[in-house]
């Protein structure tokens, strides 16, 4: 196997060139919402979500090419969300991965269809995309976990959580129920994609890596809170020390900046250990654990 | 058969029922999140784009149990449209249905999120529901209709072209290209949808109900704007003369109020006509047909 950031920006172009693809072209009307669709999705991004479903899939022994379509759909569901949350009756941020919010440059009403039209579109690939190779059934299913993901008991639910905790001081379980919900929901539902992609699942290597993809999940938003804290705004593309600054609750500030690292780590080695059920295939999935903890940005 | 408006008493029953049945109960956290989606969906509506699932599904054998959760995710994706349309960045509406809009009760950062959320709902419902009895090629078909209509290429896309014409002198052409985005897709995709809920479908007969409902959903959309003009404001539930206020383009403006109920009428008579391959079972739609010219509200 190639090495992991080769393997990595493998990933990223495939799953880039399959968005370009499956996002309406700027030319096509309405234009301006197109190019706003666009500009958010196609905007400079970790891909977090499709990198793990990639992995996963390819763990489940699904090409790369079969991935394409799920691992678009994961993406766009972030990308709406982060235009959302992005609004000025929600978090109000003018900066987004280096750049102008959705909002400000196209305007709020623009904002809020973009978002609103990627929601859509995310589920339109997953029950029509011809490169989905697995059957109906699963099909089926994988649409109903990114949709339990995405709703009011996944991701929405926890920005709405989260708007509610502003300046409350949550306790650790409040906390992580809240992450748990609003962005745990999203890469949980990706590893889970990845292995419904497969022609067969196995229902206990399935489980596996849902309780793998959960703990990474948790051990992403730790390391976002510690980032906010330790790295400066140029590397995060916005500004450092904002949740701080909106009074966030986060995780440092309920266990500090050590307990948090610690605890990090340790979700990271129940992750690991979760993956001693899959051979080398699984190779990709230990990586991601460990970039997770020791990414920059 | 029983008489129409105890068969539309039926329909809007068994559709709020299945609606109060997927909608989270609002004792469930977010509570606030739960109690807007479930205010903005039980508001009182005319339920039409239920409605005419329904009785295109009847028109084909299929029975109503097995129609609710398509009838839930029309209607439902339908509220969501509203919560959004009203917000102060779009048309600005203080009331809809009579009640307050969901960001004048809920603030409007819980509408943003109640609008996504319900989107998610309506996909869910399509993917997992038990009750759905066509074969999963046809559910998979029903999910992909449902977001094209409801998208960038569909709704969605409408909002954006009306945002983009207020103000803007449109003429005949472009008028029906927007609302045959912005109302007409979900109209037309409730009726297949009806008919993809089929054990089979008939591709001629498909076609046909298409055609139908493309006919009456225009017919709707004029309709309303003569209402707008002819009604007063506690019929309709909002203000009278609220799309003349803001000086959006309407058929009348275009056509005169005359000139409007002849194309109306025409419209009416063309969707009649898609009729005539079906036998009596297909009564309904032509009395929905009947029903959308003459309503009052």
């Amino acid at each position: 196997m190639v090495d992991f950031s080769k393997q990595i920006q493998v990933y990223q172009k495939s799953v880039e060139m399959a968005l370009d693809f499956w996002l309406p072209k700027p030319s096509v009307d309405p234009k301006n919402l197109h190019e706003a669709m666009r500009y958010s999705v196609l905007a400079e991004g970790k891909r977090i979500r499709p990198i793990l479903l990639y992995a996963t899939g390819q763990a489940f022994d699904v090409e790369l090419n079969n991935l394409n379509g799920p691992a678009c759909a994961v993406e766009i569901i972030h990308a709406y969300s982060l235009i959302h949350d992005d609004l000025p009756s929600m978090d109000n941020d003018d900066l987004r991965r280096g750049k102008p919010t959705c909002h400000k440059a196209f305007g709020e009403a623009t904002a809020i269809l973009a978002g609103d039209a990627l929601q859509t579109l995310a589920f339109q690939i997953l029950a029509s995309d011809p490169e989905i190779k697995t059957n109906n059934a699963q099909r089926l299913k994988m649409i109903e976990t990114l949709a339990l993901a995405s709703g009011s008991n996944g991701m929405a639910g926890g920005q709405a959580i989260d708007l509610a905790s502003v300046g409350i001081k949550l306790n650790i379980e409040e906390l992580e129920n809240m992450h748990s919900h609003k962005t745990g929901a999203l890469i949980r539902a990706s590893a889970e994609m990845g292995a419904l992609s497969a022609k067969h699942i196995n229902s206990e290597l399935f489980a596996c890596i849902s309780d793998y993809a959960k703990y990474i999940g948790i051990a992403f938003q730790i390391k976002d809170d510690i980032l906010d804290i330790e790295s400066d705004t140029s590397t995060l593309g916005k500004p450092q020390g904002s949740d701080l600054a909106l009074n966030k609750p986060t995780y440092p500030n309920l266990l500090g900046l050590d307990g948090s690292k610690e605890m990090a780590n340790k979700l990271h080695q129940k992750a690991i250990k979760c993956l001693d059920v899959f051979d080398e295939k699984a190779k990709m999935l230990r990586e991601i654990a460990n970039y997770i903890i020791n990414r920059s940005k």
